[in-house]
């Protein structure tokens, strides 16, 4: 099942001739057969280039380290490219932080489980000890790790003791501010989910704020955490109608469902290394 | 075509023990037939509460200053009942004001010749002449008023003048702040649509700013005007997906689309007696 | 948490006037309160009529015999009524049937254990033992009821005995056919998640089908099981846009979302009253 | 505003290793700037490929024959591609069957004159004389060619002689069945709109026969027109929701609004050289 000749590479440049031509004549020598391709510019001149293509490579665990150097040579270094090429045999590893609500975190789960979301989770953590026996059910190491009154710091440094070296930590509803060392810690590695159509209703409460406005939309955003909260690159959003039938317990549940689905979708296109980031917006592709 | 004998009657007042019982047996002895009610209270205990009931009468037309009053005297007084009671034979009285965009516009002259914005549209006016032909293709009288540098009170005198007694104002992308006085002189009847999910990117182009923020969905928002701007009861919104590919001048197009739709749909829920505001909120019934 | 006062009662008889009055004077008389209240007639002259009221009385519990019978005499017996008033504090209670798909069934798990979906989930039964760990780690009784070859009849009725006096059994992806004499035996009371948008794609295999379509939607159903495999009564329906880069186990992986969604929707449609079936249709209040 | 300078490219060939290689140092050499490329293969191996490029290129009308010839011998006839070069300041020439409804025609002519719509709108063609006046507002011209009883042929002749060489032939509710001959002149230059999500409701009817099946959700589909009815490529569709509140002339006012959205979807994705159809699907690029 383990795609062991598959790799992907994500490209980005300045915009210019002949990147395309490039990329593909490297691949061509390599004699790669290329599976999915996808490129985007952010302007018809003079924007920022992205690429992302899926190839496979008869052979190609021994050869990733010498078709990196190569690529680097021979193209990456002309067109000024920051590059990455994954093998897919070498999963992606996740770490959750999540406190006492678990429709998130049960999602992401589940999908693990079910093989959809097809990575390492090396960890739950969590500032409460509720979720253990939900957690430990699914077979995923829980880790306990309270936040003692006037010191965050040595809690925050407990999570990145633990969390490590992980391609992502998902925020599934973890209910504490983040410090800025620790997410620059973990720059461009933590995806939060908050619960609304983000910019409207940044911050606490958003579905009292909802309700109260009187919307007839609520929504989720899934988004990159930077030290602005709320504000980083947004990934993934959805909504919900809502009526003037439902109250604030009904905002929250119906908000529930449109959490974990954005949320998920999010941390797939992660993992699929379909998310690219520029300035504080991303390209997702398909 | 005309629905001879038939009304519909809304009602609001504080929730309380008897309502439906006390209107459905005051109907019952007017050998009323109901063929549509909805009610809403705002609260299990202690809300307001909200009725609509559409019913037909035979001889309707004759006996309707007599059912007004009946009403108010054995029912609406005795539970202290904001009430009306509209004879559906009596059209609406709409105007619509615009500037140079055209496609709201459009739609609801488009919706208002296939029959299903059934109302007297009155006139439509503009602060521009550009749309003229389009307007009187359609067989509506077009008025070019002006807005005069410094002296916006006289266009709106003008404008007050002309649509007169309607029972709504519309704006589809009129792009002029109304006066507190002209907003008051019609307090409760001038629907705006503006091109964003309210509460984001309240005020002056919301595309742009969806479009530097990133977000993956866009929207429109009708709403009832009051002084506050773009903040006025919500009456309908709607979303579309949008992706990394897409530029400004693309959200706008994608845009209109839901502008389009969203303004139509509340006009219509509004024409159809749907609407109910209470505080800064509105009940649309189905 | 359980509303010891509250009861819900659904009516259904031929529409005619006086329907309403008769009712709510009724509860009026007896001092109850009235917090929710939907109706819908088929036709505007000559339909069927039907209605669903929320309502609170003190001290509910002792009087429900006597509520049932005066209801009976004075009102269900005037107007040929089909009637039932359901007290809230009784839980309703429902068995899930599942072969190996295990996506609707976390789903209806994880809303149970949730407390969204707030009933007595009596027992999953399967004819294989794959899911019995999942399961039972939500607290949940399961039973293994293979099926021999050659003789479904004996298994189905062991599934009868066991699942007893429900008043619900929900097929959560259960691959089995079911017998006429099964369904009959629970008539009206099983509930089907259909992996197309019916009538669609009718039967075995619809993601292949929909695949080799070559349609930009594929969707769910969840319908009432008659005799008549996938024609039973509808209840809830949802699509997602799929693409020509999706496979068929693409399509199965976007379906298992819609899938979940749409049969937890329907369940929870059921458990509150608010669906009533005529003829091969449902009415389904919000 | 007419791109005189960009062109578009559409391949499609049997996949195999080089293709985007070649492509792409074939446009470096003529020092095309690449502003969007997108590719689809119908399997990992073994399938179709098909790539949709839009390129600018200096000077680009006097050098466009000779590109042609070029392409076709150094990549084309290596690959076994079928290919279209289409310079963009040459704008694809539509014509529009129609019938009584206008729903469909307005939304095409209404985002032909915002520009939205970016073609030659040759004729409005229709079996009745009613929708003359709507069209010729528009400046368009209309040709009313009746069909006489027991002699369709005679009416299709003249259709096809007056809308001659077009690119496009889009049915916008047109009420009559096209014969063979009819639709094979125009193989693959023909877009329908058929009011329901097919494959459900194939033929006549199609709002008659959702409401009586009780669907909660009913739809629209624009596909190419082939021989078989309603069997062609499915380009685009939509569903909206409805409930039992909504009786037939609901759906058909709800319809409507998918309606006319998909097929403008539709025909400005054919427009825009996104459709690519393969067996009796399409690639629709987005």
């Amino acid at each position: 099942m383990i795609p062991a000749n598959t790799a992907r590479l994500l490209v980005s440049c300045p915009d210019q001739h002949g990147i395309v031509a490039a990329v593909s004549a490297f691949l061509l020598r390599r004699d790669a057969n290329v599976t999915d391709a996808q490129q985007h510019a952010t302007a018809p001149e003079g924007g920022t280039f992205f690429m992302r293509m899926e190839f496979r490579i008869e052979g190609l665990p021994a050869k990733l380290d010498a078709l990196r150097s190569a690529f680097r040579a021979e193209v990456a270094d002309v067109f000024g490219m920051d590059v990455s090429i994954r093998h897919l045999a070498r999963r992606k590893r996740i770490a959750i932080l999540v406190s006492k609500y678990d429709h998130a975190l049960v999602e992401l789960l589940y999908r693990h489980r079910a093989g959809e979301l097809d990575v390492d989770l090396t960890a739950v953590v969590s500032n409460h000890d509720d979720l253990r026996g939900l957690v430990e059910g699914f077979g995923i190491p829980y880790h306990f790790l309270p936040v003692a009154k006037r010191d965050k710091a040595t809690q925050e440094r407990s999570v990145l003791d633990l969390v490590g070296a992980v391609d992502l930590v998902v925020l599934a509803r973890y209910m504490q501010i983040l410090s800025p060392a620790f997410v620059q810690a973990l720059a461009g590695r933590i995806i939060n989910i908050h619960h609304s159509f983000l910019p409207a209703f940044v911050g606490a409460n958003p579905y009292r704020h909802a309700y109260n406005r009187g919307v007839k939309l609520i929504g989720a955003t899934a988004h990159f955490v930077t030290e602005h909260l709320d504000e980083g690159p947004i990934i993934e959003q959805d909504v919900a109608r809502v009526t003037h039938r439902h109250d604030v317990p009904d905002l929250m549940r119906i908000g529930r469902e449109i959490e974990r689905a954005v949320l998920a979708k999010a941390v797939m296109a992660f993992v699929e290394d379909r998310v690219l980031v520029y300035g504080n917006k991303t390209v997702v592709f398909d």
